[in-house]
């Protein structure tokens, strides 16, 4: 039996141990994709407790508490900080085999040193216990403290970048030790034309621009210029976020007089919608092509599923759901539209049902290219799927059908920075799922090989997908 | 090596077989959902021999016989008890990994103390060993050997519910050992408006009701009459069947052109069919949740896949099959718009197809409330997936995507009074997977929790939700 | 720790070795499903070096090279055959956990006695180990060393069957110790209406037949006199390969009019080949029940995804894909019309996606039949799924959902003459998966019962089914 999170937590055999231990944990981070607040970063923001730092902005936390039959004033209501904290404390004992047990008990321990395993009895203590260090646990020691190299945020096209500008030349972001801080390029605003707010957006866009955005012309050339700021602050990767793949190839005259309609506040329908977008994304992978920036794409999604919490809350407040629709043809042809044209971007796919692992391992198998070993990839294991056993299954599709060893690794995708300990968790489950197959057998007990696959997928194989040795 | 069903079986480790024998096998049963007739209980039937108490009924081991090539004589036919039973004796050998291998063992065990494994060359033994024990085992004796303190059976609108009545008033149903035996509401006839019988079933209605039903308002007021009746008796839930989740609002005017063509006898169409059963299963919500009910939803099935077996031998007489097609956005639309009009009852989720399993728990957690902790829940592995496996991979979607501590636990769903030994079944595969998970250090090897999780899943969650502490 | 691939790989326990050394190991090996040319058996051809037998023709390899970012000059083009080797033993260490990886391996010990691990630096080494015994390992000889009974080859109704003519009075196949190698009729070029080879391939038919096709009626009876042939050559199974099942049916005129459409070189609209395809398929089982024959159905897969590939190497060159969208009614409509008929033959379902193992196992279940224990099979896992985990689930599945004792176990596929140990891969993961059953206790540890399952899953049961008996 062993002790509850020590030091061999989730590893077992005489070879994963130290695959993790001598391999995986020295490897620095690189977190190509997550939501933290640059202007976070830059301005090494402090938290006056736990439930700031932990319970602010953390929709999986708030999912679990309604899940618990909490009231919204303790999860996004007016109750105290510490109220707050108590009633999510209170369901932790509930949460057995969640990956939330263990995030929230890594995080106590590598950044409070807090062994006390969280529930409503022992609320008070780890409160306690963690808001006394907090004053020395600000932005930029969370990050130093996790070994961190670079961090890709997520940044709309109409941002400013002031942030990662200020950072560029911030002594924190400098040397051989920096922490490189680079803005990530998400232009789902500009994609998804159906939603509520594109027109107001197309006006923010002319505002930041300084022209007109009278055509998908205007447009293009806009968003064009703004990856050419984002290059020019080492933007490497793309990001897009869409319900269901587009894929509805029209005439340049169609979807303009769709932006056309929908620019003047029109409503489009589904098809309209779709063509626009298809050919937006087709546009866009090609500059992201030209480049060499990394498309990361993710789907499946049904967003604001519940559209009276919507309405209160808002989007990104844990009311999204598995979309039951596979891509069909759509991913597919989309796929193969790039690569007929030549422009396909090293891309890594997501979606967010755990049944289209090996439609997605199996699909980009199709598409690799000479530019670089795995230039398709299979992203790690995706928000609902950010599980042990969802991390497992992504792994195992991944070395099934591909070559594991060209895996770029795991991302935090997270709003928190003491999200990092995410990657110490998956580095673990990998350890393990490799080590495993040595211990049994199915592949030479060779630390030579296997510690080189280990920091490869940890840390070398990101490093170069995203060019980042530069 | 373990001995075949041994008191350890399914489980291993130091602590997984204490959270059984300690916490678990104790627990009383709550059998939420089953089939079995509330006449039998209330005349305390009893059984000739094993080809009565096992076979007489259960399409499950219909299907295995078919499987190996049976004849329907020796399985619905006029073949004596004995071949009958040799038939699916012959059988169980090549069983190994089925569900049924267990509970035939289980049931063997539990019930007739009998150690034989069973197969053709022992059927004979198996047969006289069972059968001699028969006359002290009668309906009543095997609920109470199963330790049951609550059976909700499944019920049509239509029925007297007389036997329910007769058991409210029956001393083996009263004081503080008594079993209660409630109704479960099951208006699937009044829903299914596409199915043949729809305008035979409404006469049924009428005649039971005493007043004509001409109108979908009608109707209403005649189920929500019905559903007063069954809450006079105790019940707590309804229940629905539905091949395919419906979701197809239409105004009043829509619904009751088409509900006035059916019962004129006349076909609907597909859509037509959906937007009926839609404004109906609105309706039927509203109801449960103005009553505090619970509703089951199970979908995902091709019912009577085999048109010419069901012709010949009619509904549940194993034949049908897992849906390959996914709710797609219905079932997140009509949660929502029971949500938007404040009618969500509480919900149990089933779909027959296991690729469901992360959608289901996903979108349930877009819809919890305030009322209670679990509000929506999803339901145990059900039908095809009732496995080791199959609820193995339930309960992991669950711990993952929700609060496995909250979970209302197993049901039988069975025709069989000796079914209770699946609630063991269950119970052995849920201690183990928690206990791994406290043996791994995954979670804290604390009995206090562990014991109360399984406590909880095994019968104080079923208690409360369905409100039965009264 | 078990060293690499060593007698007990993939075994573990006190039961499971023993099974396969005992009773699985010693079993001759019906391969009822592959792609091996008849001609190179009948010319027991040789092969001057490894790439010849290994890259020639294998595109789960050139899957592998391309997503190392192999430039196709080194997979299919003009370099040398050891650069090609090369090439491949490079990216052999980033295949951990893949299938590829064991069957390299295996194959380099059962046929070379090379235990040498392939990568970029053992190249050389396996190599010229490997070619100096090439000249003692023609064809025949590896069919020898594998202990292969009967081959069922992939055939196309157009095709002299020659080879098999030759091979019927070669000393080769007779007698007790004689190798039967078969014709599979697989039609799918007279199925796939709107391919574009169609009108040219009716031609071909012609010419082959000696009689003009000019009606659905011609086409029938060639192809039914084709099956005659077949049939006195032995061939025991057909096989179809279908993206998507069909299933439309119309009436003859219509099928008939789509037919002379397109057979004057028209394209025909998606509707109108899935209703020829009906009509095709529904008369093609008819014919397979008659005479007894096996029908294999493949679907669930998007070939040629990659369209830029596809002009430049043609089909079945690695750009094929799991297709993400199930069979919906069509498969369950197929079945159903077919028993309605009397014409459901004895039949083996596959599909590429893994999600349906389920569906299918549940599927089958509704139309087994008293001809056969078993009439109905799902296949072994297949292509993308043929991997130490996909074995298991579907394994799991088959045993969960059916009587795995009936199982007609595996097959291998291959193009190659050296893929016999993906049967020994199989029977491995077979005996390990039944063993742990009864070392857990879930099975009695009765080596009779286990023994007899292990060789009627690796021998009898396909032996049975196939009527190779005779």
């Amino acid at each position: 039996m062993k002790p509850f999170l020590d030091k061999d937590f989730l590893l077992s055999g005489e070879i994963a141990p130290t695959l993790y231990h001598a391999y995986a944990e020295p490897m620095p981070i690189i977190d190509y994709h997550c939501h933290i607040p640059p202007k976070e970063i830059a301005e090494n923001r402090s938290f006056q407790n736990l439930t700031e730092a932990w319970l602010e902005a953390d929709h999986y936390k708030w999912r679990l508490m309604r899940s618990n039959g909490v009231p919204e004033r303790l999860i996004t209501g007016d109750a105290s900080p510490f109220e707050k904290f108590q009633a999510f404390a209170q369901l932790m004992p509930k949460a057995i085999g969640n990956p939330m047990y263990h995030w929230v008990h890594l995080e106590l321990r590598r950044y409070f040193q807090c062994q006390i395993p969280l529930s409503g009895e022992t609320a008070q203590a780890v409160w306690d216990h963690a808001n006394a260090l907090l004053p020395t646990l600000r932005v930029r020691d969370m990050i130093r403290l996790s070994n961190v190299r670079v961090i890709i945020t997520t940044d709309d096209p109409a941002d400013s970048l002031e942030y990662h500008r200020a950072l560029r030349d911030d002594p924190f972001c400098q040397g051989e030790k920096g922490v490189r801080v680079l803005p990530g390029f998400r232009p789902d605003k500009a994609v998804n034309i159906e939603k509520d707010g594109f027109p107001q957006y197309m006006e923010t866009l002319e505002n930041v621009w300084g022209q007109p955005i009278e055509t998908v012309e205007d447009l293009k050339t806009c968003l064009s210029q703004r990856m050419d700021l984002f290059q020019s602050l080492g933007c490497k990767a793309s990001d897009h976020g869409v319900d269901q793949v587009p894929f509805a190839p029209a005439s340049p005259e169609t979807v303009e007089a769709i932006f056309r309609k929908r620019r003047n506040g029109e409503p489009v329908s589904p098809l309209e919608a779709e063509q626009y977008q298809t050919a937006l994304l087709l546009f866009l992978a090609e500059e992201y092509t030209r480049r060499g920036w990394v498309m990361e794409l993710h789907y499946g999604v049904i967003r604001n599923t519940n559209a009276q919490a919507f309405r209160q809350l808002g989007p990104d407040t844990g009311f999204d759901c598995i979309r039951d629709i596979g891509s069909g043809r759509r991913l597919p042809l989309l796929l193969d539209r790039l690569a007929a044209e030549n422009h396909l971007p090293k891309m890594v796919l997501f979606s967010l049902h755990p049944g289209d692992n090996e439609f997605l391992a199996s699909l980009m198998g199709a598409f690799q290219g000479t530019e670089f070993p795995g230039k398709l990839q299979h992203g790690p294991a995706w928000w609902f799927n950010d599980s042990k056993s969802g991390m497992q299954a992504q792994l195992q599709s991944l070395a099934n059908l591909s070559l594991l060893g060209n895996f770029i690794g795991m991302l935090t995708d997270s709003r928190s920075f003491l999200s990092y300990t995410r990657h110490e968790y998956f580095r673990r489950i990998l350890c393990q799922y490799l080590g495993t197959l040595a211990e049994n057998g199915e592949y030479p007990a060779d630390f030579r090989l296997l510690g080189k696959l280990v920091q490869d997928i940890c840390f070398r194989n990101a490093m170069h997908y995203f060019g980042l040795e530069e």
